[in-house]
């Protein structure tokens, strides 16, 4: 289909060969008859034949992938040169310098991307060869000089091959359709498609057309174009051009090309002709193009067109604004943008074009980019805070008593941990940026410094962070701020009208609950209870709590620690009236709220061997024998969760009651209040009715006080396989489940995430053992099918059973297909994602209703 | 059914009526009216009724428990006596004397049984009043003597329960029976049994029987008879009597009971009724009973018979000697014993009629008994053992690098861990006792001393562990040595005729592989290949090749591991021969041959504070930095198993190369044996795959070069839930599989052993969240789904897949039980455990044969 546009003949080889070469690894057998029937159909047409002495044919060679693939082979122009054709062409065209010029960019372009000989090393010769003539362009050239470079090119070929150019020119075209293929394979364009989720199996085309030229002189030229900006995505043409150029001219920067806005001045005849090609094509792909022409004497030709790439923000705006003009439907809008990329599009981010010095990379552990000073102590991160100073907190690892560091911080930086460390978790739910676990950072707390690559860091350099890409950048790199266009608005809201999957926040403070409502959450799917532990004014009364040698002590720290519970509750069930709010009774074991184990121990050990004898010291021993005695050999499967709440139903309790007494409150004022109370750790339906008859008492208890009927839900986590394999048993005790999918994929594959990412993940992932992290993207066979499991039995016995997931993978555009195909009833996550997961959610329902 | 023997009329309250008891909670409405409708017919037979002034009727009430339970009520005799029908009585028998001995006794006995008094209460006012008269024995005190008995009991009836003695006979009669079914759900009835596997909700019935004396003088009596011994399965009668007694006074210890043999000559006639009674039983019931029996005036009665409990080691010569005789059959005789007492046969144990001293409790992590001088470390351990000296290790937990002082002691007691903790794991291994995590232990290794409850033991003090019941006793216990009886040999043989499930043993030396052979193992289902790096001599390497900077100097140390493993494996299957071999590749992560953290640190720190600057501290730091590296948040999902192997798969090489070239030598040898590969953590049918292609082009290697085919299998572990799910993909790249239930329980309940069984285990079963530790024996409604899920889709695309467990429920009946009816081919477990394993294999397969 060419739409009557101007384009010179030719023939392609299918995506189908391209199959067959990867299939059985080997060169098809029938290729070479394909691709001679191919071509003599068009030597017929253009009564020319592909090495034809007298009369030769010569075609352009490139790759027809789906879109421009970083690794793919590069166009080959002006393939049938050889010694003697370039002599025709010359006597034909009566242009010796043209007819030469293009012998040699046709050497030059099959020696690098067929033979895979540098590029550098033509350049170079180039180079070499203008110095000898005493020209600066490559239209300066006098045909004796580019006869020299053709030589000087024959040269290399023998030197670096050990044969002389390849002077046959149908061996060359199947040399380059070949070069094509294999070119499909090679690790950069594998390790693209595997950014890009494009899958492997689909294959390239190769285009095989006749030649035009742009290096005919004056009168020609050449040029790329977009249908419509790529960049913002506004309806207007943009693209560049050369005159008397071919090929990469346009981007090699030797010669600084023109704004195809220029050419409506210089060439108004042909810009009309571009512009009418745009719109035809645009009408046709219904979407923008990147579309390369070339001017031969005067005559227009387009070459090639494929879908534009293009930025977020563009892919936004152009999706809405094609709806809007008609030639889309809003659901097609819906489909057009990658909800995964979305993310860039909701923190700010380096600036792209920024020139920076990259120092290491870490884990990306919570997207955005962060400048600041660099501090090494929570309490210094607080006092530059205070004084209204940018600081970045670099720590080996956070623990919740660096709380209020990380609030004062731009960003944090670990050299341990990984996605789930403390630093990321914290550091993901106050929307800031974290590179955790750089094990290139080697930090020296006492110096104040950390030295990186052989460079040292000391305290108050500035330094950026990445959070998205995981860099570290020395100094303060530019950055983009974030923005919602009305388009995005406009597309999301097309989105809510389709989907069916609902959409909630993970939030743990008013802030992040105001977040999640702007974003467009309905709801809050999970509110963590234990953030509010960690909050400074907290802390000292939960250790006091956990430190308690007597009950009486214990009650004493919990009955303060209610108040503090009562008004967190209410300030997040205010801002989310109206909506559903899932608070997570205490989750984490109990020595996450002591210090860490190595630093009391280390503290101990030099105040003793200092002779030191003290109040302190005896204090502090005491902590060091409750913190080895909280201590856990693996404190994912440990003492935590409902275990705790059973164990120590005070802590529960003192909870519930907060949550209950919360409700009086609000229904009392006027609220419309909708909360509902998640049991963590499930995995025996015993466990849930242990602590759910606890509070049904507490809440009689309140009613009676109160004379208020509480209305609230009570439901449980589904993070371990047990409760999915029993989840019949499970579901006829809980009014909701909610699948904590990132405990349930480390107990299901027995993966530790904080151990796998940092050690064995990555090298999985190289090998081809997994294909994806199961931490960021839902694994569907192993994972997934206890999830299926667990819906399945759940709703066999409770049809009306609420399942949702608020696990990180609810963020997770792959993950949320999974969701929806599963028949969950939401998906909760981040603030942040909750625009992703609109949209992925409509994406599911559109694909759904299209089969 | 009374058989025709002498037994006093009477009648029951049925077990019915107990379970109804229980099920409201509340005293069934017509229980009342029962007693009442029994009674009467018993008063029509007996010409007497209960409470009549003149001729009383009198009663026992006992409890008809299945079996004697601690904690049940004891019995009340003479019941229906009061101030009025005490002298009847003694009108009635001509004996006042008579009459007041038996009114004071069953005040005594309701007093105590019913009302709850306590027995110490009744016995100073008895001895106080014999002292007053001047008299020792019950039997020598005057009526006058009784009366004063019966005036102070009565005031302390008064005292203690601010009412009168209970007068009304029909009252006695209704508050025992009420006692009867109260005492079923006392704690130590409830405890004892959870520890004997009897449903609580089986029930007690109530016998009430007509009174028979055997204190009505010298010619009555009273004793208790086993129809074989209890002890040692003799068949011959066990028991003994008093004259001129009742109830208690043959237990009670006060006079000496004479041994049923001196009945024979004393009481010829009565001695043979005995006999009679107990051929007439034994005949009906088919099984040792154990009776009461009365003489009243020469004539003699028997009260009440059940089944005689009895030691393992009557048990087994029981069975057998039952079918020897032909009172049952084979099959009978394999399901007379209890597989899990078998254990006690198995090991050393502390002499039951031993009085010792339990300085404290902690985890029974390794069966048997073992006493020596206390020593805190593995070179003391090994020095004194080297001197023939018996030492106990004394650690707070062990590591590999003290694997010389394990094999040097008698037994390991550690202050911390649990059931899989490396002290547990290795002395399970060797057959040694271990007490783990005994938490009253406070070890002071710099002074070489313990406290323990407040004593003070220092290096060099003898004491006794018995890992089998958890407890650590001062000094040295007398303790009885296993025997493997002819008896129990010709049984398990039986076992063996019918057994369909087969049995290997898990074993990782010869000496334990002989051991597993000697005890009957088909082959070994488990021999860890990790020991083998543990031993004194390999660690060293194995720490080089862990620290090593260069992959050279890591293959220079797999170099040298090689042969060693060659020697090791060479042996193993020699003492095979014949037999299946699973050789699992190195399981846990890399650290674990490492100081442990806390040491390294601690050293390094407290060397830097004294101003140290040494090779050995640099070394040292560099071992720090290696072990923190390498440290791990959840080791048990951490960087290990086949992660480790995929990763760096020169280990795995070396292995695999090591039993491959093994097999070579063997099979030139002349030897048929038959070695099984298996890959431990798979989750990922890739991960399989990635290992299986290693293994297999080294094995294409060794055939090349050796000419010799090698003859192995391949399969794998099965102790992830991900596995589970995804076992058809797996199984189509295994042999076999092998279900790791430790691993698999771990992860499907998100429990880690060594935290949980420490910390919230005990506390659940206490609170009833479950009624057993699910590590000890296989939960079946979760982890068991997981394992049947994963029998059904192996087989589904591999019908020959082999599937064993090999995991510690291996050697746990119930789980047996499981492993059966789930379709396993086999259970392997510790070589001590192989043959509870026989034996409860066979009744899984006679069980279902018998429906």
């Amino acid at each position: 289909t060419n739409l009557g546009l101007p384009v010179p003949p030719g023939f392609t080889i299918t995506t189908e060969v391209c199959r067959k070469y990867y299939e059985n690894n080997k060169y098809p057998e029938d290729l070479q008859a394909q691709i001679d029937a191919h071509l003599s159909m068009l030597e017929k047409k253009m009564g020319k034949r592909l090495g034809d002495l007298e009369n030769p044919l010569l075609v352009s060679v490139r790759s027809g992938a789906p879109q421009s693939m970083p690794g793919m082979m590069d166009t080959v122009l002006n393939l049938g040169l050889n010694d003697v054709t370039v002599k025709s062409l010359a006597n034909q065209t009566q242009n010796e310098r043209f007819a030469y010029d293009c012998y040699r960019r046709f050497m030059q372009m099959f020696g690098n991307v067929v033979i895979g000989l540098e590029h550098g090393t033509f350049e170079a010769i180039l180079s070499e060869v203008k110095g000898r003539y005493g020209v600066t362009l490559d239209t300066d050239m006098s045909v004796k000089a580019l006869k020299d470079v053709v030589a000087e090119y024959k040269k290399i070929f023998l030197k670096e091959t050990g044969e002389t150019f390849q002077q046959e020119p149908h061996k060359q075209l199947s040399m380059s359709i070949d070069a094509v293929f294999k070119s499909w394979n090679n690790r950069r364009a594998i390790t693209y498609r595997k950014l890009s989720n494009i899958p492997d199996d689909i294959g390239t085309a190769v285009n095989v057309q006749t030649m035009v030229y742009g290096n005919m002189g004056e009168d020609s030229g050449t040029g790329v174009a977009f249908t419509r900006d790529p960049a913002t995505g506004g309806n207007e043409l943009y693209g560049e051009y050369l005159m008397n150029a071919q090929g990469e001219d346009v981007v090699a920067g030797i010669r600084t090309p023109r704004h195809v806005r220029e050419l409506k001045k210089d060439l108004p005849d042909i810009y009309e002709n571009l512009v009418q090609v745009c719109e035809t094509l645009e009408k046709h792909y219904r979407d923008v193009q990147d579309l390369e022409f070339t001017i031969e004497k005067g005559i227009f030709y387009i070459l090639q067109t494929r879908t534009g790439k293009r930025t977020i923000q563009a892919a936004v705006k152009i999706a809405v604004d094609l709806a809007e003009e008609g030639l889309i439907t809003q659901e097609e809008a819906i489909l057009r943008v990658n909800p995964s990329d979305l993310d860039r599009l909701l923190h700010p981010t380096i600036d792209p074009e920024a020139k920076v010095e990259v120092l290491a990379t870490g884990i990306a552990a919570s997207p955005g980019a962060a400048s600041g000073m660099v501090v090494f102590d929570a309490d210094e991160a607080e006092a530059k805070g205070n004084e209204g100073l940018k600081v970045v907190l670099v720590r080996p690892e956070t623990t919740p008593e660096d709380i209020h560091g990380l609030a004062a911080a731009q960003g944090v930086l670990t050299s341990t941990g990984g996605m789930t460390c403390h630093a990321a978790i914290v550091a993901r739910a106050m929307g800031k940026p974290c590179v955790a676990g750089c094990k290139a950072l080697q930090i020296d707390l006492r110096a104040k410094s950390f030295e990186i690559e052989g460079r040292i860091i000391k305290e108050g350099d500035i330094i950026t962070i990445d959070g998205t890409l995981g860099n570290i950048i020395l100094g303060e790199a530019p950055t983009i701020d974030p923005e919602m266009s009305e388009e995005f608005d406009r597309l999301l809201k097309w989105a809510d009208d389709v989907r069916t999957l609902g959409v909630m926040a993970n939030a743990d403070t008013p802030e992040n609950a105001r977040m999640a409502r702007e974003y467009g959450a309905e709801g809050i799917g999970l509110c963590r209870t234990e953030r509010m532990f960690n909050d400074v004014d907290r802390l000292p009364i939960v250790q006091e709590m956990i430190l308690a040698d007597t009950d009486e002590a214990k009650r004493d720290a919990l009955n303060r620690l209610m108040p503090m519970q009562k008004k967190d509750f209410k300030e997040i069930l205010k801002v989310m009236e109206g909506l559903p709010v899932i608070i997570r009774l205490l989750d984490p074991p109990l020595h996450e709220f002591l210090p860490r184990f190595e630093d009391i121990l280390t503290d101990v050990t030099t105040r003793r061997l200092k002779g030191e004898k003290s109040k302190e010291l005896e204090e502090k021993e005491g902590v060091l024998r409750k913190v080895r005695l909280l201590s856990e050999a693996n404190p994912m499967l440990g003492f935590r969760a409902c275990r705790l709440g059973i164990v120590n139903p005070e802590i529960y309790e003192m909870q519930v009651r907060a949550i209950l007494e919360t409700i009086v409150e609000l229904t009392r004022e006027g609220y419309d209040i909708k909360p509902k109370i998640m049991i963590p750790g499930v995995g025996n339906v015993s466990e849930l009715k242990f602590i759910n008859a606890n509070v049904r008492r507490v809440a009689k208890e309140i009613e009676k006080e109160s004379g208020i009927i509480l209305n609230y839900e009570l439901g449980t986590m589904i993070e371990l396989p047990r409760a999915c394999v029993t989840a019949d048993e499970i579901a006829k005790h809980a009014e909701f489940f909610s699948f904590g999918t990132n405990d349930l994929t480390q107990t299901t594959f027995g993966w530790s995430r904080d151990d796998a990412e940092g050690k064995f993940v990555p090298q999985y992932i190289e090998e081809g053992v997994i294909s994806v992290n199961p931490f960021a993207q839902i694994d569907v066979k192993g994972v997934g099918a206890l999830m299926q499991m667990c819906v399945d039995l759940g709703r066999s016995v409770n049809k009306d059973l609420e399942i949702g997931i608020c696990g990180e993978h609810g963020g997770n555009p792959e993950s949320i297909r999974f969701c929806y195909q599963a028949g969950l009833d939401y998906v909760s996550c981040s603030p942040f994602r909750v625009p992703i997961a609109r949209l992925a959610a409509a994406q599911e329902t559109l694909k759904d209703k299209n089969g």
